[in-house]
C-alpha cells in the first residue's frame, strides 16, 4: 500500500462540512484519503512512499465528466459548422458503420489521454464495442461509468441488449471498482416505449442505472409531442423509467413542468453546455434547474461535436450563459460550478465516496500549477478555478491513490502511439488519406489532411 | 538582421490570396516575412541564423487582442459574481484609487507574460500611468494599442486631455512602430459631448484613432435615451465620433438602426463576449453585425472581469454563442471566428501589414503543438483552432521578428519576479494580508489570501 503526501497545497476540498479553502497537507494511503489538515498542523512526513510539495498548487477533487462519447475523438473536427441532420447523416453516422473494435479501443484512450491530462478522473460513455472500451480504461486505470448504446428502431435491437446485459455482468466493479456500468438507451426518439420497457428489466435484473438523451433540440420535442401528446421528459415519467436511476443528458428544451418532474423523481441531468451550443441545439435552462432542486452535472458530449473533452470549459460555460442570458451576473457563482463538476457529479452517476477531498474518501484529486501569469495575484482560488484556469494548469493527476499525470505527463498510456494510432484510424473511417509529410505519419507526424 | 526558418509547418495564413492551410517553410528576416513556399518546395537553410523545425505545430499570425485593461490583472478574481455597481463601487474603484504607476507598470507586465504566453502578440490598452504600460511594452517587446483612459465629468479631464495628448506625441511609433497611440473616451456617459469634442480636437491633431465603451450595458442604453434621446450609438453619430477611426468596445444592446451607423461610418466594433457574459450585460448581435458587413474583431476586457486574457475562449465564444442563441450550427463557421481575432483586428486598429502571414507583412506570428491529444486527428486546421486548442497549446511567440516565447517560455520577461511583484500590489491595493505559508511571498508562493 503507497502512501503519498501532499505538502503545503491551497486545498479546495467542495466539502461543506470543511472550510472552503484551506493551506494544508494532504496523506493517501492505498485507495483512500487518510488525513488532511490545515496549517499550521503538519501531517509527520516519517513512512512515505513519496512526499509532493504541493506550495505552488491548487488542490481539488478530480473533475467528473457525465456525458460523453469518448471513442468519438476519432471524429474531432472531422465535420464542423453543418446543419445536425446532414452532419449526422453524411458524415458522422457514414464513418461510424466502418468502426472496429480496435478503432474504439484507440479511440477511448486518445479520450482518455485528453481527459486526464486535464483533471477528469471519471467519464461517461455510451458507445459500441463497449469491452475494448473497457480495456482502455482498465489499461489506462482511470475512473469510468461506461454503457453499450442502445437503439431499438433498428433490427439489432435484441442483440444490443444481450451485449449491454453480457457487459454489465463482465464488467460492473471490476478494477477496483473503477469500471461501472450502466444501461445506454440513445433517446425516446430512437428507443420505443417497447423497447424501453425491455431496457428496464434489464435495469431491474442489474441495478445499474440508466443514461439517456433527453430533449436535446427543439425539434426532437416537437416530433415527440405530436407523436405521443407528451414532452420527452413527459414520455419517460410515462414509461416508467424514472423509477430507476437515470442520468439525463442535454435537458435543453424543457417546460416548467418537465423541470419539476425531472426534480420530483430526482432524475440526475448532465449538462452540456459546449455541445448543445455548438450543435445548435440552444442552451439549457441551468438557472432554474438547480432552482428547482434538479442534481446538475456537467459533461463534454462526443469529441465530434464539442470538439474537445475539456471539463474546464464546460465549467467556465455553465458559470457564464446564465448571467448573460438573464443579465444577471450573480447567478451561477463560481462555487455552484465547480460543484456541478466535482459533488454533483458523483451525486448523478451514484458514485460514492467521490467528487470531495475528504477522508475516507477514494483519492481521485488533481493539483493545478498555482504559479502561471493567468492565476495570479489569488484571492479566492474556487473563482480561480472556474473563470481564470484551463485544462492545460492540471499537473498532478490521481485517481484511486495512483499517479496517472505526474507533472504533466501521463504515467499509464503511451501518448504518441496513442495518437498515431487513433489518428491513422480516423483517417481510414473518414476516406481521408493521410498526406505524407516529410516521412508521413509513421515518424510521428500527424497533421495529415486533404485539402 | 536576424533570419529564422520555421520548415515543414501547417501555415494558416489567413490571406485569401493563399491557400485556407499547406504545408511548407516561412522565413523572416528582420521584421518582415520575406518568404513563404508551400510543400514539395523548400527554403534554402544556408545562411540562416536559427532553423525550427515545425512539423508537428500549426502556424499562425499572432492574435490581436482590440480591447482591454491591462494593469488589471492586479484586481483578477478579487471580486466576482457581483451585481455591476456592487462590483465597481465597493470593489474596483476604492482599490484603483490607490493605485501607483509602479503598479500599472508591474500589473501591465503581468498582464503581457500572460498574453505573450497564449499567443496574443498585440493588445490594446485604457487605463491610467500609461508611460509605465509603454515602458512594459518597450521592454516585453509586444505589440500594443494604448491609450490614456477618458473621463469627462470629474475634475480632472482637462488633465487628462493634456496627459493623452502628450503621451500620443511622447510615443506614437516608438520601438520599431510597436507602441501605438490612440484616444481613450471611457464612454458616453462619463464624457459628455462637450468633452468628446475636446477628445475630437486632439484626435484631429494627431491623426490617432479613438476607443471607446459603447451599449454595454441595456441601462446605459436606456439612460443615453432618457437623457438625450438617442441611442450611445447615434448619440456618437450626431457629436460626430464617427468621423474619425473609432474602435467601439462591447456594442452588446443595439438596434438596428445603430447596427446600420456602424457599418455605414465603418466603426470597428471590439466584441467581448467573456466578459459581457461575466458581467451580465448580455450576449452581442454578432451575427446581425457581420451580415450588416460590420468589421468585429474581439477582446478580453480587463482580467477584472473576464478573469483571464485568452483570446482562445473568446474565439471559442464568438463561434459558439451565435449558434447556441439563433439554434443554427452553421452561423460563425471556424474560419470567421479566426478572422476576427487576426485580419479583423489588424483592419480595426488600423494597424497595417498585420493579421495574416504574408510576405511584406511583419513577423507576428504563433506557432502551436499539434502534438496533443486534443487537437487528434486533424482534419481542418482552422477547426482545431477555433473548437480544440487552449492558450497553453501555444509554443512559439514572435513578434516583429523576434522570438518572445521559445518552447512554451518567455525570453524577454522574468516571469517569477513579475508574479512576484504584481501579487503583492494586489494583496496591497485591496487591502488583502498576503498570508505567510511556507514562508511567504519572498519564497516564491502566491497563494495568500485571507478567507
Amino acid at each position: 500500500m503507497k502512501k503519498i503526501l501532499i505538502t503545503g497545497a491551497t486545498i479546495v476540498t467542495m466539502d461543506e462540512e470543511q472550510p472552503d479553502h484551506f493551506c494544508g497537507d494532504l496523506l493517501v494511503e492505498g485507495d483512500p484519503i487518510t488525513a488532511i489538515v490545515s496549517r499550521p498542523e503538519r501531517i509527520e512526513q516519517a513512512g512515505i512512499d513519496r512526499v509532493i510539495e504541493g506550495n505552488k498548487w491548487i488542490l481539488l477533487p478530480g473533475l467528473i465528466n457525465t456525458h460523453g462519447h469518448a471513442a468519438m475523438t476519432l471524429l474531432r473536427g472531422y465535420a464542423d459548422d453543418l446543419p445536425l441532420m446532414r452532419w449526422l447523416e453524411d458524415k458522422i453516422w457514414p464513418a461510424e458503420k466502418a468502426l472496429t473494435g480496435d478503432d474504439v479501443y484507440w479511440g477511448t484512450l486518445l479520450a482518455i489521454a485528453e481527459m486526464l491530462k486535464g483533471g477528469t478522473t471519471t467519464f461517461t460513455d455510451m458507445y459500441f464495442f463497449m469491452d475494448r472500451a473497457a480495456e482502455a480504461v482498465a489499461e489506462s486505470k482511470i475512473r469510468a461509468m461506461l454503457s453499450r448504446g442502445l437503439a431499438g428502431v433498428g433490427l439489432a435491437g435484441g442483440r444490443m441488449l444481450r451485449e449491454a446485459e453480457s457487459f454489465i455482468n463482465n464488467w460492473q466493479g471490476k478494477e477496483n471498482g473503477r469500471i461501472n456500468t450502466s444501461l445506454g438507451p440513445h433517446a425516446p426518439y430512437t428507443c420505443p416505449p417497447g423497447f424501453l420497457k425491455k431496457v428496464m428489466a434489464i435495469a431491474a435484473r442489474t441495478g445499474r442505472p440508466l443514461q439517456i438523451h433527453l430533449a436535446e433540440t427543439a425539434g426532437e420535442v416537437e416530433r415527440c409531442r405530436q407523436k405521443y401528446g407528451l414532452s420527452p421528459v413527459e414520455l419517460m415519467e410515462h414509461v416508467g423509467l424514472f423509477q430507476f436511476e437515470v442520468i439525463a443528458a442535454h435537458c435543453v428544451h424543457l417546460s416548467d413542468r418537465d423541470i419539476s418532474i425531472l426534480a420530483q423523481q430526482g432524475v440526475g441531468v448532465a449538462h452540456n453546455p459546449g455541445s448543445n451550443l455548438k450543435l445548435g441545439s440552444g442552451i439549457a435552462p441551468l438557472n432554474e434547474l438547480l432552482k428547482a432542486g434538479v442534481k446538475v452535472s456537467l459533461g463534454t458530449d462526443g469529441a465530434g461535436s464539442n470538439n474537445n473533452l475539456d471539463l474546464w470549459e464546460e465549467i467556465f460555460l455553465a458559470a457564464l450563459l446564465p448571467k448573460g442570458i438573464h443579465q444577471d451576473p450573480t447567478v451561477i457563482p463560481a462555487r455552484a460550478a465547480l460543484k456541478m463538476a466535482t459533488t454533483n457529479g458523483a451525486e448523478v452517476l451514484r458514485l460514492p465516496r467521490l467528487g470531495k477531498l475528504k477522508v475516507g474518501y477514494r483519492a481521485d484529486l488533481i493539483g493545478l500549477k498555482g504559479d502561471l501569469p493567468h492565476l495570479n495575484p489569488i484571492f479566492d482560488p474556487s473563482a480561480h478555478l472556474v473563470y481564470s484556469a484551463a485544462a492545460a494548469d492540471v499537473s498532478l493527476v490521481m485517481v484511486d491513490g495512483q499517479i496517472l499525470v505526474d507533472n504533466g505527463s501521463l504515467t499509464t498510456l503511451d501518448e504518441e502511439r496513442i495518437i498515431y494510432e487513433a489518428s491513422r484510424r480516423a483517417y481510414r473511417l473518414t476516406g481521408k488519406k493521410g498526406r505524407d509529410n516529410a516521412g508521413g505519419l509513421h515518424e510521428g507526424n500527424n497533421f495529415n489532411y486533404q485539402r
